[in-house]
């Protein structure tokens, strides 16, 4: 299968730059440049207005607004979901009309030129500039600013500098809060209502609140640069805005900063005047630093949290780029400062996926957040805990006891409502054990297994205990009528990737309830208590883990996907025309799930997860087996193919994957960055590079390194947390160090030694 | 698993009779005394309408509005079909209202005595009677008498005769042609537009478009007695009607009639005035005879019908009325005057099921207008020729060749939005060559087979010789992905009956294809050329039929319902508690196809339809396995299952099996027979006597003939046509007899001897 790089944005080490616009890939551009600090999120576009393609969001992280799903009376079946909910695209907070006499600025009609679009990944500012020919004949220099404070609920900023060129002007500006931002996802529906505006001559402030969700944001703007203006209020049904006018001469210059501090509540029924005497609050608490002050606290936080996070690749500029934009996502899009939010597969780029958490935070995400910043890691398993009702209830509609958990979520109902997906991948449980599982081992913080972690447990164990049966033929435990890890088989038996995880989610389950009891009675007697544990219930997790169907080829070893998978007509992928992908768009439905081939990792999958449980000749036997059979139509995909393919030796084949992974999104190789960024696909990036050629693996009872340096890398140096310490691993050609850089010795496995790392260089 | 009969009419040979109102079951009342004509239908409703629970339904066969599908955008898949279609609530064309002084008429608050509702089966008469005793103190009896003509788009006739017990009173009734009727299934909407009405002092007209299919209906009402009535035209939006006020004096009477003739058009677009000049011409042409002479010549049709087409049981009063009642309800549905019509899930008694054909018109109902009407059996087959565009349409999209033929439809195109049934179900297309080969067999025409056959049995192969693929285990060909006649399993690789029935398709195919070559070189050569036959193909065809996946169990010789179905999980069906039935609405849908219990015959149908082909051990080993695993949750179910019984000696079963059959909807036995009769079940009613009891046998080279009486029973007498000629077979207690009644001697087998039959009786 061929995927190919579209790259358009020039390669740097620090900065994502776009040299002269480019229209055809005006919506890939917002997704690219979008900016985020976990409260909100707010894609690349022109602020000016576009008459072009384009796709503006503005997003508040977890305000959603719900939908009752229509189903035709005869065809709505039991169990299935009847109320979703989707990330709103809330209030165009950088709102912006510029005039000059009779013309209105907007890139598709005005006459421009020196375009550039610049993030600057050091700093999180990004700026736009270009230099405006009205068709009066003056010649503006126009730069626009903008950049999200790190911090709990931090305002955005705004800076709009004008510079005449040459000629004189009378500008006409609108700046505005704008709510009457499309649903793209939901037909173009305008979804607020705002019950309250007010405008001032320096600031503004509007309320909207959502219909059937009753989420509310309250947005406020205070502008600075506006002396000697006209301002005139303006209102709209959405929309609170002041008009301004200004004089240009040739030569002069002015410039507009707007500080943006934003409340929102998503626990219904909001209260509007309490809501927005708590926003102006805020407003005024928050919102005191201008532009500049603001700017140099957040470059100060952002070169602190470079320092642990970023990792350096010399010999190879295209992925040290790739891979430092997916960490600077990522970091933007979650870090953990409020354990009811989660990490989202496009992060706070889009409404597509609806702003919904799914499996991969515990599969794909968790290890970037450990390794970096263990609490952020901590607060995404809270979430778990926060949302365990809706998973209790949810196995309830199944006629299953104990906790399911949704395929996708914002607050822990579930969402997805493609029931062949919702239903039935019933493995997201079990991902949420394996998270537990993988946080408690690497940080060593038994404190949220104590608090919270095993309860989880024991409730994921009793679902999977109740959602399984017996194979009549062979007496073993199983779980029928599934999807598993894979999407493009359905109504499956015994997924591999399920079975496995669900049996380790009992094994692992049954042990710690063990280390409970002996260690921490007090906790264990309030859980067991609370859960109601029936004295048989471990005994029965421990008989279903010992008989759980998993199927293996007894001549070659190599493990089948499911139940008759190797009965599957075979379908060379080769034969499969590039123009035929994505499947999804261009094949029948149905005829995608007729064949062998598999759209991401399952049995793979679990080799990574569980690596240590498997031989690498087994590793390199499924392999073989399986990768030549992977459709890669998940951006989850490439990443888990490249960390094997680097532990079995196969280089070239790590490395293609490895740029598939770092730069998916840059080179826009799966065709649908317009439709925001693969944010978690870039966790998958991550651990592409730590646990591929930095040679990490974490599933031991130590962290181990076995790095392999890529032949044309000169050198490759990445830190991680681990219990309390930050280690730095640093590979040259022939020569690995690790060595303490923050806390005290770590034990630590270095190519299959235990050693003790101290803040001294240790080569191995 | 228990069904339990809800006796409440009264057991008569001829009569279904309602003694006393019943308001609980107001709504399977409606369905019960429904009439029709196969070109229109009426529910048994209250034409003076009624307050309480109630569904109107009036029907036109093949009138139906269309539904774009809303698919959210990220959720919608290819081969999907994005519009689908229903038959359509059209037009109240009993519409009355009465009231005395400021009394209306509604049996829910008026007070009343000796109220009775019966039709009788042999004219085809529904009449309701009852005493109102008005507010005003008058008492009076009014008889509603309604009726539909057999003929060509016949009309329809209803009589309210009014007699004055004691008391005087004025009257006012209003009557009207109304298309302000619900569509039930579509959340109450009214779908008609009526762009032209018309009343004068004895008529109405109005006609009725359907806004997105642009359907038409045209219908009009000519009144006898009205004469001395004050009358007044009244007009609503989609109403058209008389007011009409007359006085009554105690003991005086006065009689309305009502003659309504309806044309309708569903070829659009439409010319609102052709349609309507052209019903007004029909109107004058068909409307002539009072409702006297019109009930005359429809008692004489009926009486005509029941000669041939009437079975005689003695001894079993519940099942002879029955049986009787599924023979006048499937009369009624269809006929086979006009081929572009079919039979439908529920005749014309309901909006559900939507109007649609399914594949048991060849599985199930075939049999009975072959044996009784062979001219509508060939209807039906031409029904398939004359939708062949849509199938060949649908294998497109589906991207196979050849005739993919839909799930359910009217028009031809598929219509299930449930895309797991509407695509996966691929049988459909193996019925319609089943249905093609018995048809031939039995009757011996081969004329439909010159005209039209091959052409569909050619396309039918290809589709299946595209859609199949190859195991790579064992080389064999089969379909993966399907859903077989079994609903509750989804998904399945090669399911038996779907294997068994193409595979039968290949054979009979490639057999017929040679034969035409032989006997009809210009057919041949004209259906080959249109088709495009490749030269190849019929060798394909017979490798892939030789080479069909078709499960075994090698050492209990019990056929596997599909790849890995022994392996399914087992459930004890007598541990669901009968409130969990019907499981669609009780269980979660998952969790329906998690089992190895089924919804109805899928093994054992092909068992029945190619009874040829299998043993009587065979036979016993299959029913022992499936049967106890079946929860008949298809109406379809109970009769294939009393028949196999009935044939391998297991007389109890046969006959509990044949009383749910014969008496689902009069005792509803699924506790939906307010949704509509099952109408197509009603022809498994009649193969359950002919095929069961009755001892015949169809799919051989002749006719054979095995009766076994019931020990209850005095006599079984039924009639049927074989190659020109009907043949009456009597069975009385120890004695079974076989006669020519019409027509030339035939060959038929009797108790496994090949005789010569002529209009002498032979016992044997």
């Amino acid at each position: 299968m061929i995927k190919v790089a579209q790259q358009y944005l020039e390669v740097e080490p620090w900065l994502i730059r776009e040299h002269g616009f480019h229209p055809e890939r005006a919506k890939v551009s917002e997704s690219l440049f979008s900016l985020a600090n976990e409260f909100m999120g707010i894609r690349g576009y022109f602020e000016e207005g576009y008459g072009g393609d384009r796709m503006v969001g503005s997003f508040f992280n977890g305000v959603f607004e719900e939908e009752r799903l229509a189903q035709t009376p005869a065809f709505s079946f039991r169990g299935m979901i009847e109320r979703s909910h989707g990330i709103a695209n809330a209030c165009d907070w950088l709102h912006v009309r510029i005039a000059a006499g009779d013309e209105t600025l907007d890139l598709t009609s005005s006459a421009f030129s020196e375009f550039e679009r610049v993030t600057d990944m050091r700093t999180g500012l990004m700026t736009r500039s270009f230099v405006w020919k009205t068709r009066g004949g003056a010649r503006i220099r126009i730069v626009f600013s903008r950049f999200l404070g790190i911090g709990d609920e931090a305002p955005g900023y705004q800076r709009i500098a004008f510079e005449a060129l040459d000629g004189d002007c009378v500008l006409k500006v609108g700046l505005g809060l704008d709510f009457d931002i499309p649903q793209y996802t939901q037909r173009l529906a305008r979804q607020w209502e705002c019950p309250r505006k007010s405008a001032s001559a320096h600031s503004l402030a509007i309320l909207g609140q959502l219909k059937r969700s009753g989420h509310g944001v309250f947005a406020s703007a205070r502008f600075e640069g506006l002396d000697g203006c006209a301002v005139t209020p303006v209102e709209a049904e959405r929309h609170a805005g002041l008009d301004v006018a200004f004089a240009l001469k040739a030569g002069g210059r002015r410039t507009i900063d707007r500080i943006v501090v934003a409340t929102v509540r998503r626990d219904p029924p909001v209260d509007v005047d309490a809501l927005w005497a708590k926003g102006l609050e805020r407003a005024a608490a928050k919102g005191k630093a201008g532009f500049d002050e603001a700017f140099a606290a957040n470059a100060a936080a952002w070169a602190g949290i470079w320092e642990d996070v970023d990792i350096e690749i010399e010999g190879d500029p295209a992925n040290q780029q790739g891979l430092r934009y997916c960490l600077f996502q990522l970091y933007q899009s979650y870090h953990g400062a409020d354990p009811t939010l989660n990490v989202t597969a496009k992060g706070l780029t889009s409404e597509y996926y609806y702003g919904w958490t799914w499996w991969d935070t515990e599969t794909y995400c968790l290890p970037f957040y450990m390794f970096n910043n263990p609490a952020a890691a901590r607060s995404l398993l809270q979430y778990r805990h926060i949302t365990l009702a809706g998973a209790l209830e949810r196995a309830r509609q199944m006629d299953c006891q104990g906790a399911r958990y949704p395929m996708g979520t914002i607050d822990g109902t579930e969402a997805v409502s493609v029931w062949q997906h919702g239903d039935l991948e019933i493995h997201v449980s079990a991902a949420v054990a394996f998270g537990i599982e993988h946080y408690t081992r690497v940080t060593g913080d038994f404190g949220f297994m104590r608090e919270a972690g095993l309860e989880l447990l024991l409730q994921i164990c009793r679902y999977y205990a109740t959602r399984g049966q017996w194979s009549p033929k062979t007496g073993e435990f199983g779980f029928w009528c599934v999807m598993g890890a894979d999407e493009f088989h359905m109504m499956v038996h015994n997924n591999y990737y399920t079975n496995f995880m669900a049996k380790r989610a009992f094994e692992y389950t049954v042990e710690t309830l063990a280390a409970m009891r002996t260690r921490f009675q007090d906790d264990y007697d309030r859980i067991v208590g609370k859960v109601g544990l029936r004295d048989d219930e471990p005994g029965t997790w421990r008989t279903k883990a010992a008989r759980m169907r998993l199927n293996r080829d007894p001549v070659t070893g190599i493990i089948e996907q499911h139940d008759g998978y190797f009965d599957m007509p075979h379908l060379d992928l080769a034969t499969v025309p590039p123009e035929q992908f994505p499947l999804y768009e261009h094949w029948p439905y149905l005829k995608i799930f007729q064949w062998d081939f598999i759209k991401q990792p399952d049995v793979l999958l679990a080799l990574f997860l569980h690596g240590a449980a498997f031989t690498r000749e087994e590793k390199l036997a499924n392999y073989e087996h399986y990768e030549p059979r992977c459709m890669h139509e998940s951006s989850l995909s490439p990443s888990i193919h490249s960390i094997l393919a680097a532990g079995i030796g196969k280089r070239d084949a790590a490395m293609n994957y490895f740029q598939q992974a770092t730069r998916l999104d840059l080179d826009d190789y799966n065709r649908n960055t317009w439709q925001g960024l693969h944010t978690t696909s870039m966790a998958g990036a991550y651990m592409n590079v730590v646990y591929g050629f930095g040679g990490m693996r974490s599933d031991g009872e130590l962290p181990s390194f076995d790095p392999v340096l890529p032949d044309a890398w000169r050198r490759l140096r990445y830190r991680v947390h681990v219990r309390g310490s930050v280690v730095e691993i640093e590979v040259t050609p022939g020569k690995s160090v690790a060595r303490v850089i923050r806390g005290g010795p770590v034990k630590l496995v270095l190519r299959e030694a235990a050693t003790e790392v101290t803040a001294h260089a240790v080569e191995f």
